[in-house]
């Protein structure tokens, strides 16, 4: 039965999603508690979007393959139907810092990260006032921004393009992607939010994005700066990569019914190995 | 010459606000960070709301005498005013878990305690889905949670009332306070927000409440239950006080001018030992 699991971690204490030897990873932490609820010796789980080092996930989506008789059997005797249990099995022995908001059974063909038609991140800076509450996922900027010149910068990026420049280059993966939405907004609180949508990001991609972009809102770069960065089809040695901290994947968006199934298949045509 | 500092601060890492031998607490960590950079022995400072361990603040004011000529020796030369430069090395030393939000001179007569009309806190708690990046700050609760019926035994302790059921006892203090605004809000992520604002709170008191109507919201009392307790005007064993954890102290009040000078004078006849 295939199964999705959406999550939300606090990613300050982890280097990134992917496994990685003697490291504290998302996916080993997950995977081990599933693991440990399930009884069976390994569980192997697939994300939407693999995380960087430090940053953050409020809307994650996984899939795996679940066992109805093992689940049944592993659950035992519950009041709750098993998806249920599961999850709340799955909150109570995982660490604080990772949360499993929704387990649900998953239509047929369901990948998380192929039938994925689009992930947005947020990036948050403020530029004022320091809220110790937030700086775990608040970028603390010493200069003013003016977000005015950012959107327009943005602006420039948005659509199908190569976005080479501002990718950490992979052998046999391409950096054409679509970018839907980049824009930035000011909370009332005063913090700057800077909204990113793309049906795929590849490596570091959201993070030299927004590098560019705060180099434009302090004054240092001209609001055509990013998009003659981004017309260079090179990584770009005067990009800065925002730190992680800022950085938060925040929701994945999924076609319904049989549409799963093809834009799955269309994914898997296009991109050798998509990110996050 | 008065000075007065606006900070915020999380919470968790601290044994509270007041000094206490070999514990970390704001109060040393602030008052260190001051003598470091005005180059003195010691400071002394005094806050308008004396948190408890664990409780985060966003608007905590404190008010210290400076000594202009020191000031400006310790600072030295800075293209800043030294009240900006002031609060631009104090965030350089403190650590990150405390943040200046203000450095500004004080009315002639300001006191950060006895000065103050109000102190405003909000209680922050999830009943459903659980952010972990929030979860330094917000109290999960594990049972859905009826705002209305809250806010219903809310309005029955508003006003000027003896709050000695909801008070941790201490000698010589009163537990008379006035009760200015009790109500809870849900955002529109879902979280349940209680705002709390009273002339002044005696200890354990916006906890104490919070626990009465937590018991009300869950289902286990009656809406009339937290005005009965209060009517007994003595410690009650059946109200759990709320963890720490949801608990921020958001904003003092203070009068304008004159009437600064008199609300101190007035506060310090009424209240023989005020709290938090």
């Amino acid at each position: 039965m295939r199964t999705r699991i959406d999550l939300a971690y606090d990613g300050t204490d982890f280097k990134g999603w992917a496994r990685q030897p003697g490291l504290r990873t998302v996916q080993e932490t997950l995977e081990d508690a599933l693991a440990t609820v399930l009884r069976v010796p390994a569980v192997a789980v697939t994300c939407a979007g693999r995380t960087d080092s430090g940053v953050h996930a409020r809307g994650q989506v996984i899939h795996l393959e679940l066992d109805e008789q093992e689940l049944s059997a592993s659950i035992g005797r519950s009041r709750l139907l098993p998806m249920d249990a599961l999850h709340r099995r799955l909150n109570g022995i995982l660490p604080p810092d990772i949360r499993v908001q929704q387990v649900r059974a998953a239509p047929p063909g369901f990948d998380a990260r192929y039938s994925a038609s689009w992930r947005r991140y947020a990036y948050r800076v403020t530029d004022g006032a320091v809220d110790p509450l937030a700086r775990h996922h608040v970028l603390a900027w010493p200069r003013p921004l003016d977000l005015a010149a950012m959107n327009e910068a943005a602006d420039l990026l948005l659509g199908l393009r190569n976005f080479a420049a501002y990718c950490k280059r992979r052998e046999g993966a391409t950096t054409v992607r679509t970018l839907i939405d980049l824009h930035w907004e000011r909370e009332p609180s005063g913090l700057a939010v800077l909204t990113v949508r793309a049906d795929a990001f590849c490596h570091n991609m959201v993070r030299a994005i927004t590098g560019a972009l705060l180099a434009v809102g302090d004054g240092r770069r001209l609001a055509d700066w990013p998009k003659q960065v981004l017309d260079t089809e090179q990584r770009h040695p005067a990009v800065t990569v925002a730190p992680a901290r800022g950085l938060t994947l925040e929701e994945v968006g999924y076609p319904d019914g049989l549409e799963l199934v093809r834009q799955a298949e269309r994914a898997r045509n296009k991109r050798e190995l998509p990110d996050d």
